[in-house]
């Protein structure tokens, strides 16, 4: 497990405290510090104790103290407003909080009126400094972000920086923000990530399947009717020839029937860490009763929801590089740049995608329509097929409209996987929750494409070619070219 | 991971250096040491030096160095007998091979002239003293079973004692051995101690994942070739409603087929890291090409196989507590000082069951038979299905030929199962490989019943009952009472 540094901290940030409200450049390249965050960074330092003891190096933990009350005096409204639960709004917990979704949902959650408390080591951001990597857009520190919602909206989001693989930790933040949800995005989500090197590959699963036990330890043990809603994938599933359930397939098989988990056929060390939560986590709800939903989600596209489009400190990040970038969103920076389009082999790879608008809004339709307690409840979270190809004709297409030319090319598949295939994968019951889609064909050039051209300056292209191979992973660890 | 003491040291045996026929007293109840025993001991203790870095506590490594040119020499036999290679004896690494099914097994391809090495931890040793729990038989040191084995038959056992999930200890191993087969059940091998609390779970599946995924990088990097016959468990399945098949079942599904992994409903948080292992080795086989045999194997019982028999310095463990005690030996145990048998709840519950001495015959053929290159394999290793009742009744009528008055109570089920269900499980790719059955009919009394009744006076009737609640398992760290 990756610990990092052994500080505690905890600060209360008052509502009057305004920020500056252009405390950030857009257009500079690398992290940019403003005054305010140099303020702040120094109000932390001034809060933090070393531990005692370096042998355990385990939390960094700063916790923005809720501030509802003053909130709701500033803001004029209620805090129970738009719950209809007189007994006050219903607290979530969102792992992983930092992230490219987390933060996305953390915000929509808030917006919505739930009590959001975001449990991160960001690690994430450790990831983009050792391998040399940096989004797209530019990205607020998580402090400074949290700072910026309060100040536009009055709303307050808990923030306890820490390791879930700490049950220590994990189990103080639960006993001390009691939530009726946990939204768990706190995984290492990169497929070549996991297979970089035999290390990150052990760090892959241990950090997600234990930080999946731990979790379902905490709800047992501290909030037994909490709701777990954990991020799964649609690669859980791999590409079989026949149709794709949710979660479950009804087998009959010698005159007999039974519904059973769908079979799984995951191919990467990381697709497999989930496979393995979800077994896991079926496990609990059926021996303890947890309530779960998996939401196996498509892959995601986009960077703006509306929350995040309210300032550009409240940025999500956008990745494009070969390691961490979806590829839609690595389709739409190379064409901004004038890279040609990257096909990895043949190009009929299908999979389902989804606008990162639908994911806070699937999120959401779980969280208000909660699992039975005993449930492990699996929902496919995307809203369309499409091929690798498809997508490179997409972009194209879109490219043209704003005067782009776009080239396409295959470079060689650094992935072992089926590049021709049958695909097609249910995904009803999300939709019958009342999921709106925003389709690819209406988002692409206002969520995606312009984005990627307005960013096109901060693009380093020498991070856009696969640079992992699934066949060449060997046991040194790798430490990647400078 | 539970690392273990930082001392290495390795160690030359002389086949000339003769151990008295009687060194270790069957009669005495506590781990008695003999004057051999005591000598070896001091012997390694000369040898060990302690490391200086304190932090990284990983290998206690003994070697004893192959003496394939002695043993050669004094028995008049050639290393490549019964072996038709002229280019050497196949070289088997047993890792696990210090436990129960691991040190049959690994005598038994010593046996059969396969070059042996045995890699283990001897954590299981230490279960037993963190527990308070023991054998029922007496069993030897590492070092003197293998020192005995060589003493009888001329043939030698390497060994390596240390820890695989520790890469750097396990990198040596294969470097220095280069196996064609590695026989893999070095992991936590108890459903109960994975549900005893929240660090146990999460021991168990680190333990047996993360060993897993080395061994693998380890055959990609070292023995490409090499053939993995890895221990999983018929639990993998859990008890659907339809015919368990071999790994893999073939599905019609709205008009189109595919044959895909078999489900997999685990009831433990053990037999949920044989089901993740299983996810992770059918994936490196198709990355990477390696060969791999799932031997999902049944409940063992008995405790003698031919070779074992030969001395008693070379007895394998026999488990009859709540813990590491499976269902049959349990039973025979209780039948023997007039315990009642303890049959969990209803006691339908249905499951396959094999003699050791079909474990070990297994293990022969899927080496003998080795996978192609790039295949996963799975075969169900067991040879007949009974319900837990159907066992107490066995051991009753086995029981009443002895004179012994066996009576039968249900005590509350401590596990989360059916008690009553459906079960038909295939086994036949091992019969056609040529596996010819100990049926329990036959073995029950000579090969177990009258074992436990030798040896009753070693019981510890404190440990029977069950001790371990699949619903009650909390994040507390459990010492179980002295």
């Amino acid at each position: 497990m990756a610990h990092l540094l052994s500080t505690s901290c905890s600060m209360k940030v008052s509502p009057s405290e305004k920020l500056s409200s252009k405390c950030w450049n857009i257009g500079s390249t690398k992290y940019p510090m403003s005054f305010t965050q140099q303020t702040s960074k120094s109000a932390f330092k001034s809060l933090v104790h070393q531990r005692n003891n370096t042998q355990k190096l385990t939390v960094v933990r700063a916790t923005t103290v809720p501030l509802n009350q003053e909130t709701k005096a500033e803001s004029g409204t209620s805090s129970f407003e738009n719950n209809g639960n007189t007994s006050g709004r219903k607290r979530v917990m969102v792992i992983g909080g930092d992230g490219y979704c987390g933060w996305a949902t953390a915000l929509h959650l808030s917006k919505k009126n739930y009590d959001v408390c975001i449990v991160d080591n960001l690690v994430r951001r450790l990831f983009d400094h050792q391998l040399g990597l940096d989004s797209l857009t530019p990205i607020a520190s998580i402090q400074n972000r949290i700072r910026r919602w309060q100040d536009l909206t009055g709303k307050t989001i808990d923030l306890h920086v820490g390791d879930i693989c700490d049950f220590e930790f994990l189990a103080e933040t639960f006993k001390s923000f009691e939530p009726d949800t946990v939204v768990h995005f706190g995984e290492q989500r990169s497929a070549p990530y996991s297979m970089i090197d035999r290390s990150r590959a052990v760090y892959t699963q241990q950090n997600n399947v234990i930080g999946t036990i731990n979790v379902l330890f905490a709800i047992k043990e501290f909030s037994e009717e909490c709701h777990l809603v954990k991020l799964g994938t649609m690669g859980e599933y791999g590409t079989p020839n026949i149709d794709i359930e949710e979660g479950f397939i009804t087998i009959t098989h010698n005159g007999r029937t039974d519904t059973l988990p769908y079979p799984k056929q995951a191919s990467s060390f990381y697709h497999l860490s989930k496979v393995h939560d979800s077994h896991n986590i079926a496990f609990t709800c059926k021996a303890w009763g947890i309530r779960a939903t998996d939401l196996n989600q498509g892959v995601v596209y986009g960077v703006m929801t509306e929350e995040t489009a309210m300032h550009e400190e409240l940025c999500n990040r956008f990745d494009y590089d070969a390691v961490f970038g979806t590829a839609l969103n690595r389709f739409c920076v190379q064409a901004a740049v004038g890279h040609p389009l990257t096909v990895y082999g043949k190009g009929g790879q299908t999979r389902g995608y989804l606008d990162i608008r639908d994911t806070v809004q699937c999120v959401e339709l779980a969280i208000a329509n909660p699992a039975k307690l005993g449930e492990f409840r699996v929902f496919n979270q995307f809203t369309e097929q499409y091929s690798v190809r498809d997508l490179a004709a997409l972009v194209t297409k879109a490219g043209e409209k704003l005067g782009l030319n776009v080239e396409t090319i295959s470079v060689p598949n650094p992935r072992v996987e089926a590049e021709e295939h049958y695909y097609n994968a249910k995904h009803t019951k999300l939709a019958e929750l009342g999921l709106k889609p925003h389709l690819l064909s209406d988002s692409l050039l206002d969520s995606v494409l312009n984005f990627a051209v307005q960013y096109k300056d901060r693009v380093d292209t020498k991070q856009i070619m696969p640079s992992v191979s699934w066949k060449k992973i060997g046991v040194k660890p790798q430490t990647l070219r400078a």
